[in-house]
């Protein structure tokens, strides 16, 4: 068997155990409290976790562009959400075919996509279902108020080939409550109007830890929870020892005591810091942290005692892993050391 | 003959007309000041632009992986410098099998490095060029001083199957004077250690246009010149009508008068802003900016009249374009509205 020693750098390690532990710790919390699971799979980009979620209990997956749910459809998946605003003829085509393939939905919140896709579906016996996509504070997409939510809705009920799916949001993050009074508003007004809200699909893996049993969500779309990294560990959702992906990285020049330099830079780690101080962290070494970045390179800061040796390699913990996952084209699932199998990321990339 | 209006979108458009027009100007002024010029691919990636920068002058070309330079080998590039440490066996092996191929030149700062590439180059009829870097004040890799440029470079001439090939900075943005200065020391102790500097080589696309006849420098390694964005607009190196590379966009959403929703969001645009406000601005549209990105959306700020269609296209020009490019698999190379031709981005993602 493989070993890590053995692979180029810089590399993508997925801990296999920690992953798995993590679909099982949010499943049994989703168990708990009613609610369905939709993980998204922008995190991974992967069919093996996809069906390593649906077969923990997930409902299904979320992918946000048409080229991953075909990934996914031709791996075996059978039941994807889209929640995104699909708009003009090449995709309202492919939407087309893939509904023919699996059991869809898709949101919208304007006139204009569901005129798209009024015209785009039109078969009475096979309608798709379809969400309004509502802004309850992200300042995103969605519709401003209950009332354009309803509006939207009655146009969708209204058209021969789709049916009214519910209702779905991605709150800003920690405002989940305020998310809930928003939805239960709009929920209310569907209710007087006659329409039945049978679904609420909300997002976000920090919040899906407080979401309880009197929420009003039926449905949950958390991606990051499966790999974890610095910004959820800041959120407290769960520790160091809980992050499933690492970047293995070789430390190419240590040009001065305090600064290191490695082979992973924003190539490798991306810029995307979600505001965090840092680049990312070094696995076991706590006075490391990554303090800048370039293409090729990440310099590292020594704030103690620790020096890196020239050639030596080390596991860096990332502000954000959905980021990392989408510029490698493949990852390797490790148990320590050992390097269990290399998967080629095939979701990754998918513009469309 | 396709038009962008049959792409899907998000989408890289390169003004092929543009990108011509860059590569003689930079050409031109090297020549102009008998400077060599060896432009950096990490921008384009691609063998098609590092053809046409060797046919317009260049004396070669620059890769900062090994994977990309066997790329572009492959695509019969012959004259490849690689300013990285090289270390650990599977590098070094597929560097010698690339020094077999074409005519190659790398850099080091470290002992370490060293020993791995005397190790590895052996052969004194076919001997490795070895630059040495140098940290003139950008604060990653490089020696720390004159002395340990001339250490080292002592010890690559020292070593069978290596030769000094002379010195190797990237300065820090605005600061070409100070690596002037500290280039010349170190070339001036070099000389009298015995040693022949022929060959100082620099880079970044701003500075070059600073580098007159009486520079110190010999070979310049100039990236983003052929593409530009607004970071390089910003530094004064041209304007937005020379900026080679957009991405193609839709309107996806339009929730609020002065809020609009591109369907290229940080998976498209990259999160890099290199420290300017907004990640990108809509061509031809000077009061939208994009103000926000999730990996999926470009929030769009609408500051005076205009309103986006929902479904409209738009091009956005990004603030850093070489990290763009490494997140598409193909650009697509336009004339106006006309296709001219699509290419893949073969030396897209290459990290070892």
């Amino acid at each position: 068997m493989r070993s890590i020693d053995d692979l180029d750098t810089p590399a993508i390690l997925i801990d296999a155990a920690r992953a798995e532990a993590n679909i099982a710790r949010a499943q049994a919390h989703a168990d708990r409290h009613g609610l369905k699971l939709r993980p998204h799979i922008k995190t991974h980009k992967l069919p093996y976790w996809a069906k390593k979620q649906v077969a923990a209990g997930a409902v299904g997956i979320t992918c946000q562009k048409i080229g991953e749910a075909e990934v996914m459809a031709d791996a075996g998946l059978t039941d994807i959400f889209l929640p995104y605003n699909i708009l003009g003829r090449a995709k309202l085509e492919r939407l087309k075919a893939l509904h023919g393939r699996v059991t869809l939905s898709v949101t919208l919140d304007s006139g204009e996509t569901l005129d798209g896709l009024a015209a785009t579906f039109t078969d009475a016996g096979h309608r798709l279902q379809v969400l309004v996509e509502c802004d309850t504070g992200m300042g995103r997409c969605g519709v401003q108020s209950p009332d354009e939510a309803v509006a939207l809705a009655r146009e969708i009920a209204g058209a021969k080939g789709l049916v009214f799916g519910g209702l779905m949001t991605y709150p800003a993050a920690g405002r989940a409550t305020e998310a809930e009074t928003w939805l239960a508003g709009a929920r209310d007004a569907l209710a007087a109007s006659g329409l039945a809200c049978e679904r609420i699909s909300s997002g976000g893996t920090p919040d899906m830890w407080r979401s309880g049993e009197d929420s009003i969500v039926t449905e949950y779309r958390p991606g990051t929870y499966i790999y974890l990294d610095r910004y959820q560990v800041a959120k407290g959702v769960g520790s160091l020892d809980d992050c499933a992906l690492t970047v293995l990285s070789t430390v190419v020049s240590h040009p001065t005591p305090a600064r290191a330099i490695l082979d992973a830079g924003s190539k490798a780690l991306s810029s995307d810091t979600l505001g965090l101080a840092d680049f990312g962290e070094l696995l076991g070494i706590p006075d490391a942290r990554v303090t800048g970045l370039s293409e090729e390179h990440g310099n590292v800061t020594l704030s103690g005692e620790t020096e890196l040796r020239i050639g030596e390699r080390v596991r860096v913990v990332p502000d954000h892993c959905c980021v990392v996952t989408n510029l490698f084209d493949e990852v390797h699932l490790v148990d320590g050391d050992k390097v269990l199998e290399t998967l080629p990321v095939t979701a990754r990339g998918r513009m469309g």
